[in-house]
């Protein structure tokens, strides 16, 4: 980063309080309490003043060319909402996590939470007392969806408008940091996700006052932000600043980059690549490992390659198409971009390779799709049986859990954590949570409201015969969204939750599953459907067998010169499967319907 | 390419001819003398027919949804001008350059030229007599700016609308395949100027055929093509299928990509990468050196890194920067982008690095630039003092010959040309040619004349005080273009171009000059603006001086332990200097006000 200053308000020793905002040809006032103070001009358009009795918690607004009072756009804090006025935050906070020092990439098993939804009560505060059960599970992370203050009350994070300040509903910064405290407490990183494409469509208060938008490029949600024109390293430094606060003054451990692909910027080094180096030597400086990971579609191996072999030297990236085979061996849908997968050929591909589509022809797409993620680690890849997109974007949200039977939730289990590449699980899919994940919002601007409603009919248009989507701004659309942990008394929940316990267990302690840089081997069988990976080599190895047919299947291996002994078979009563045979003789091995088994070398 | 479909009219034997165009939801009938025929549908939205006796020669328009007959946008000739009918153009020619290899990229020195202003009549046909002139200068490849087909008999060429054929007015493509012919068997490479940016306002008429455009990002000069989103695999085999015809049917040595930081693509597979693959495979199919050339203001090495260091693995790259730091050296010019300039520290880092701006902040772009060329080698930046952008993109279109006196033409030839760049000259540099390069067009649709015109005064409005532009329209602004080749009976120019070949023979003779890959060493002395270059080591390496000071100079070499013997100095009375005193002591150089002396080791 190339500027001195900082966006928003930075307080100072001895209550002054600096204020820094970005403004070229505008002139700005502070509107404190009591005073009204002009920021002064400095260098390539800042305007600044280091005013006096600013103690922390003090609330101001802007005002831009004389028009009435607004939010900074770069408030650490919007304690009445998106559209009052800001509060002056400290950095001071009782941490108790000095020890922590983040961990490695290929420890992380990830719970994807939405604050709001995930208790009843939707606060940090709240999510706290239930951190001890994700432990249990074996979560060695939570992902938490965006926090940045958005429109109301109920939103999944992406409308967020303030990228500086933390959710009033959610209990502001204060809350988040005792949150991200208390999974450190209990070694859980915390993954946080950040929207770095667009800003919200209502209480954008940066529009107008410099060029952070750019009409050479549009993206899905309006105006792409302007990361390669003039004034884009000061849009840089807003957005990077953004990231560094989060690692140094939250404590957060990764994260996760929504949408890079909604990202236009054609510079010779990319907003990106700047940002993950930031980021990079932000951690280093403060002795803990933090990772940077991206949601991208592109399947563009670029991303995560090193600068030294052309890449922009992320630490992993998304990898929806080990997803999309997945869901369609477990459900047959054929909809949308399903419409490019099948077969277990490809989940062997996704599993050994990453990607998928490496370059060939995608007919969703309408074009060849993606490159060969040649000197890409297995590890670099997060994968998911389902996030809260996947759930979220069907007309009803429904999750797996609603749409395939149990033999084949299991098999799902195990398919994703006996897998390279980072899991990442969608909060109380370990025990086949059944509430489901629907699109919610509680904007302020009617007119705003009839179009997001608008919008969801009209994406749903073609599924008219199953009814209409659930209303995006209705609050029933957001408590139905809350999990219901009561289901754990059920006993297929609890014996579901048990495997994904066992099997994140055989994760942990089985050295060729714990390390995703070891060999893979894959057999595929693609007129029975059944797949076979090899993980490691010698005494070392573990089996992974696949089998996504209704019916009972055999695999031979071939040339598997090792005995192995079985560490577990979703079909076992014991998971209230339907029982298997005991297999002594293991030149073949025999799968039940929908089941996956585990073996290792003995 | 995906792609089995030829973009055009493909003659067969036997006076059958296939006729290809691809228009998804479009019906297209073939207009012929005798006949309409409708084109079948084939898959991806392609239509096609082969139809018998249509021999060479004919011509033939296309009907689309039943409207009026229109051009093929994939015409290889409109005889009659871009709005007229498209004729079958066959590929036989007799070729007399068998024997033709290509030139290696260390080998190139290109004159570029303009057609329809490089000779009074403007046509291939008479251009040819001039190629052995061109030898003569030492030149090794001619670029011919861009051929396709445009509105009118007056254009730079950049807006061709019908990139597959050769403008009528210039001779068609006979005329361009006997003009490569006479180059190659002069020895001289042809490198071709294409555009595959935008298409020209007029006469496009692939609007509507199929998805070519995209409103997602927007370009100087209109809608962008669509090279990443649903359909780009036909937009890329169309412009690719157009790469392939100038090198395998026209033979052409070299392609010189117009602005490719106009194409935004962010396909993990670029556009500009898959084509620079596919002409590299022609090239080795051929048995021919090909070349792919990125002009690109962009200073982003991956165009020119390999696919191994995650570049596109282009051959090589504009180098703005180095024209932009010697204009400002030698004009005191500070308007626009030559506000970045100055000083001969940044000439010496565009010599021995290539780009000047690395990732600094540009004051003129608002924003950092560039990024280090690491792994990029001196041979692979294409240098120039003046091209037709930087003459013609001027109020009047004025040459570095009607700006700077004469002492500093010579300086300027000495740095272009001891540079390890591949040097470009626009067409008479060489001998100083005084005709301005106006920016001229010969549009058709008199609302766009109108508003060309009144772009131009807009861009200008600046410089009012010099008084308003030349009318583009003007026949008269077109024919001032032209060469004047009288000149060459004047002494300066005739001592000017005598300078040049003298330069060009020791670029080519002297090992350190001809090898862009040996050691650069500079020394630079700003506050006398002097600058030393010693390039090679030991017994082969030579020593170019430049004193950019209005005065005398003195340079002391620091631990240069070489005996020097002089080959040339820009102030010998030889070539009208006012000559320098006999130098035997070389612990140091003087140099005369606006000079270049080369020495080499003895």
């Amino acid at each position: 980063m190339t500027t001195h200053h900082t966006h928003g308000a930075v307080p100072l020793p001895g209550d002054l309080c600096r204020f820094e905002v970005w403004a070229p040809d505008r002139t700005i006032e502070l509107v404190l309490p009591d005073r009204t103070i002009p920021l002064e001009p400095a260098d390539r358009g800042w305007r600044r003043a280091v005013v006096d009795r600013v103690p922390v918690g003090t609330r101001y607004s802007l005002r831009v060319d004389g028009g009435p009072p607004r939010p900074d756009p770069a408030s650490r804090f919007q304690p009445e909402g998106l559209h009052g006025p800001s509060e002056v935050v400290g950095s001071v906070f009782p941490w108790s996590d000095a020890a922590w020092k983040g961990l490695p990439l290929p420890r992380l098993v990830i719970s994807e939470v939405h604050i709001g939804t995930f208790t009843d009560e939707g606060t940090f505060d709240a999510a706290i007392p239930h951190l001890d059960g994700l432990c249990r599970s074996g979560f060695t992370a939570v992902e938490v969806m965006p926090v940045a203050q958005f429109p109301g009350g109920r939103n999944w994070g992406y409308d967020g408008a303030a990228p500086f300040a933390v959710q009033n509903t959610y209990g502001g910064p204060a809350g988040f940091r005792r949150f991200v405290d208390a999974c450190h407490e209990r070694g859980l990183a915390v993954v946080l996700d950040v929207v770095y494409n667009h800003l919200g469509p209502e209480g954008n208060y940066l529009w107008g006052l410099a060029p952070y938008f750019t009409e050479r490029y549009r993206t899905p949600w309006g105006a792409a932000l302007n990361f390669d024109g003039a004034g884009s390293d000061e849009v840089r430094s807003f957005f990077i600043q953004n990231a560094l606060m989060w690692i140094r003054d939250f404590h957060v451990d990764a994260l996760r980059l929504d949408a890079v692909h909604a990202i236009v910027d054609v510079a010779a080094r990319p907003f990106v690549e700047e940002l993950a180096g930031e980021v990079r030597a932000e951690g280093r400086r403060l002795g803990r490992t933090v990772h940077v990971i991206a949601e991208s579609d592109r399947n563009d191996p670029r991303l995560v390659l090193p600068a030294d072999k052309g890449g922009l030297g992320l630490d992993a990236v998304w990898n929806d198409d080990f997803h999309h085979v997945l869901h369609v061996l477990l459900t047959g849908e054929k909809q949308g971009y399903y419409a490019d997968f099948g077969g277990v050929g490809q989940l062997a591909a996704a599993i050994q390779r990453g990607f998928v589509y490496t370059g060939q022809y995608s007919t969703f797409r309408g074009r060849r799709h993606g490159a060969p993620p040649d000197g890409v680690g297995a590890g670099q890849f997060l994968i998911c049986a389902q996030n809260h997109d996947q759930i979220g974007n069907r007309i009803f949200g429904d999750r797996l859990s609603t749409l395939i039977g149990f033999e084949q939730q299991k098999l799902a289990a195990a398919a994703l954590l006996l897998s390279p590449g980072i899991p990442l699980l969608f909060m109380g899919e370990e025990y086949g949570e059944t509430a489901p994940f629907q699109y919610f919002v509680s904007h302020g601007d009617p007119g705003l409201v009839e179009a997001v409603r608008r919008g969801r009919r009209e994406e749903f248009a073609a599924f008219r015969e199953k009814g209409e989507p659930p209303d995006p701004q209705e609050t029933a659309t957001f408590s139905r969204c809350r999990l219901n942990r009561r289901l754990l008394e059920v006993p297929s929940h609890r014996a579901l939750h048990e495997l994904t316990r066992t099997l994140l267990a055989a994760r942990r302690d089985l050295a060729s599953l714990a390390d995703p840089s070891g060999a893979i081997y894959t057999q595929v069988d693609e007129d029975r459907n059944t797949l076979l990976v090899r993980r490691g080599s010698g005494a070392a190895s573990t089996l992974a067998l696949y089998n996504f047919s209704k019916e009972d299947a055999e695999i031979v291996p071939r040339g598997a010169e090792n005995a192995w002994s079985q560490v577990l078979d979703t079909s076992e009563e014991r998971w209230l499967g339907p029982g298997n045979t005991d297999q002594k003789l293991l030149s073949r091995f025999r799968l039940r319907p929908f089941s996956a088994q585990l073996w290792r070398a003995r």
